[in-house]
């Protein structure tokens, strides 16, 4: 046979779909990064949005002692009834939230259940109002979906956070969904009960706008703000709140692969047919550890959220300290979103004019550092740099922003 | 806040695509098969496509070691770059298919790379050709991705397999795909080499039709039958196939959810695109163990292999002495797809009229066996009897719907 780099390409057709979609950004920048690892190249890694601490001792052993037991067949395609159990009534005793089982459905990752049920919803014609900065992958599912993300600019003036006067603007007849993110990626932006209450008032005069609160990062809040969700704080948004979490970030389980979510009935039958066409359950292994995470001792929690604080200000004042930099300090996630805007349009010995936020990543990266830019979120003249990373490693990358910074013309 | 039930129901929209397809049929029997049995009922389970065999111990071993190393992270979407070079290295020399590790892709399940192809290039109006009895997921996966599943009856006279005839009558300018599953689900059909080679002639004859092979009972064919794929079959139809293979059905995985496919690169960039977008890599722990077990030693298949032959010939011995019904000797994979004719039409004291496969299966379920209606596959009149189950289990089972039959009027 003609080895297979001679022969025709693109006999298949790529669907619409999927051609008006892009590769994840995070993802396609992390594969990049562990590419230069693996060549023995020296970065500091700070651009992958995963924690490094690993994944509690007792949840490991959950899921040894799952394996053990034979747990390595197919379960119910929502997930076993004791994780919806215990998914049910974490909602209620940490959220407030009333969910029985029925409405709960558990995935592979946080991000298959917005996936599902964006595309368990949505029709041509139908828009999807997202804040901006905004998670990379919210305006592509949408897209893939056949529908038409309706991107909110939220400033850093205003917190990033998106206000009930921007909301009541974007809606429109064609409008299904409002997502919300908090404490958000790349921003690190917290939602109050008050910020909340006021986009529930604007959402209780438009019932045909269903709300999807993106709940990952919910363990990962800094002194000073306290997490909400929607369902607790709108409980007569009931039918058309989704509400989605997982394991990934908080119990640092991102290679395990299992999320959940909860709403009503028919949406979650939905999104239920879906998978069980797509997917099948998430991994039985995954769901024991899923559930030992969500029953164990969470004492490690407040630890690593105090080490997590400490890495935020230790970022914070290092680089606030740069001149052509602008920092915010965040309230959640482990994110850090700075501005760039200073050193762009500016010269470099090495990669030449720096044009766009793209360029300064690209010239950072050549100095030893990952980072992602802001044009991936929606926001140009930024890049977002992550500090779930040990200290050390953030004191050389740090150190070799400002040296990179003073190197520019 | 009020409960739940007593809310405004259907206040977020079900999508076209979702709402034309079905739930999975064999799921949602696993789930009630499940449940009756967790409500103590005794029932003979020989409605679910898995093996009772338990995943091998080695395959564990891999598992439990990964978790020690750490590998609780993120993984290229794609899946490790060690799994995909196995995989890759698999293909070579099990089935002399020529893949580098970038025409691999892996992911939850044989079932995600199929619904992922699918979504990666289909359009409306599009068209892909599927043999019936087919497994239940091609046909909702098809038109999920807005395209049309056309259906080709193929009679158990015929083998329960395509020709080369009656494909080429069912292709037209709008035909994207033919979906071949061989060994296959439900009938056992094995397509040897002659029977692809015939289908390859046609395929040649139209540039615009790509071919999805579903190996995924690959290990399990019996003596006399020898499997084949297209891959290997027909190499200059390389960059039009679609090679989908995946670890549940051959090493009793089930459970982990790991599935692979290898094609060309424009098709596995599409599909990865969407997997980025919809559940990042599979779980790394799954991806751990399924290296173990392409690795691993592979006696105990041939084993496995023996075993399932002397349950298969069992339930034909057993079956093929009630009137009633008819059996053919599956080639491979683990079902008896059981002609049900001779029930329908006769009555039952306990459930009156058997008008149909599904009336006969309810009927069974009553007296204590859970089988899978024939109409779930695209082929009412029969029903599929899986003969993954241990020899007590398949006699008990036997016996019982001998009863049943001898109990109609």
């Amino acid at each position: 046979m003609k080895p297979p780099s001679q022969m025709k390409k693109n006999a298949v057709q790529i669907s619409e779909r999927i051609s008006r979609a892009s590769e994840s950004g995070t993802t396609r920048l992390a594969k990049i990064a562990r590419d230069f690892k693996a060549g023995g190249k020296d970065i500091c890694q700070l651009g992958v949005g995963e924690p490094d601490f690993n994944t509690p001792g007792f949840v490991l052993e959950a899921a040894r002692d799952a394996m053990a037991r034979g747990e390595t067949r197919y379960t119910d395609v929502a997930g076993t009834k004791q994780l919806r159990l215990a998914i049910a009534e974490k909602l209620r005793t940490e959220n407030s939230a009333e969910y029985a089982p029925e409405h709960v459905i558990v995935g592979t990752g946080a991000k298959q259940l917005i996936y599902n049920a964006l595309m368990a919803t949505l029709n041509r014609g139908d828009e999807v109002v997202i804040s901006a900065p905004y998670w990379v992958s919210y305006p592509e599912m949408v897209k893939i979906a056949d529908a038409t993300p309706v991107i909110v600019d939220c400033p850093a003036s205003e917190g990033f956070k998106l206000s009930g006067v921007a909301l009541e603007q974007a809606l429109t007849d064609n409008t299904r969904w409002l997502i919300l993110n908090s404490p958000g990626n790349p921003t690190g932006a917290v939602y109050g009960r008050e910020d909340l209450l006021e986009l529930a008032d604007v959402l209780r005069r438009h019932p045909g706008v269903a709300v999807m609160c993106d709940d990952i990062y919910e363990k990962i809040v800094f002194p000073g703000s306290k997490f909400a969700t929607m369902a607790e704080v709108a409980p007569d948004l009931w039918n058309r709140t989704l509400t989605v979490n997982g394991m990934s970030k908080s119990f640092a389980m991102t290679g395990w692969r299992v999320g959940y979510a909860a709403g009503p009935d028919e949406l979650i039958a939905a999104m239920t047919k879906l998978q069980s066409q797509s997917t099948t359950n998430a991994s039985s292994i995954g769901q024991a550890a899923a559930l030992a995470a969500l029953a164990g001792p969470n004492d490690f929690l407040d630890e690593w959220n105090e080490e997590y604080r400490r890495r935020r200000d230790l970022v914070f004042d290092r680089l606030s300290q740069i001149e052509l930099l602008g920092l915010n300090l965040p309230q959640g996630a482990f994110y850090h979103f700075v501005s760039c805007d200073g050193m762009i349009g500016r010269r470099t010995t090495k990669t030449g004019l720096l044009a766009n936020d793209e360029a300064v990543c690209e010239y950072l990266l050549k100095a030893g550092v990952a980072v992602v830019p802001g044009s991936a979120f929606g926001a140009p003249g930024f890049f977002r740099l992550s500090f779930a990373a040990s200290s050390e490693t953030l004191d050389i990358g740090c150190e070799r922003i400002r040296e990179a910074v003073d190197a520019l013309a």
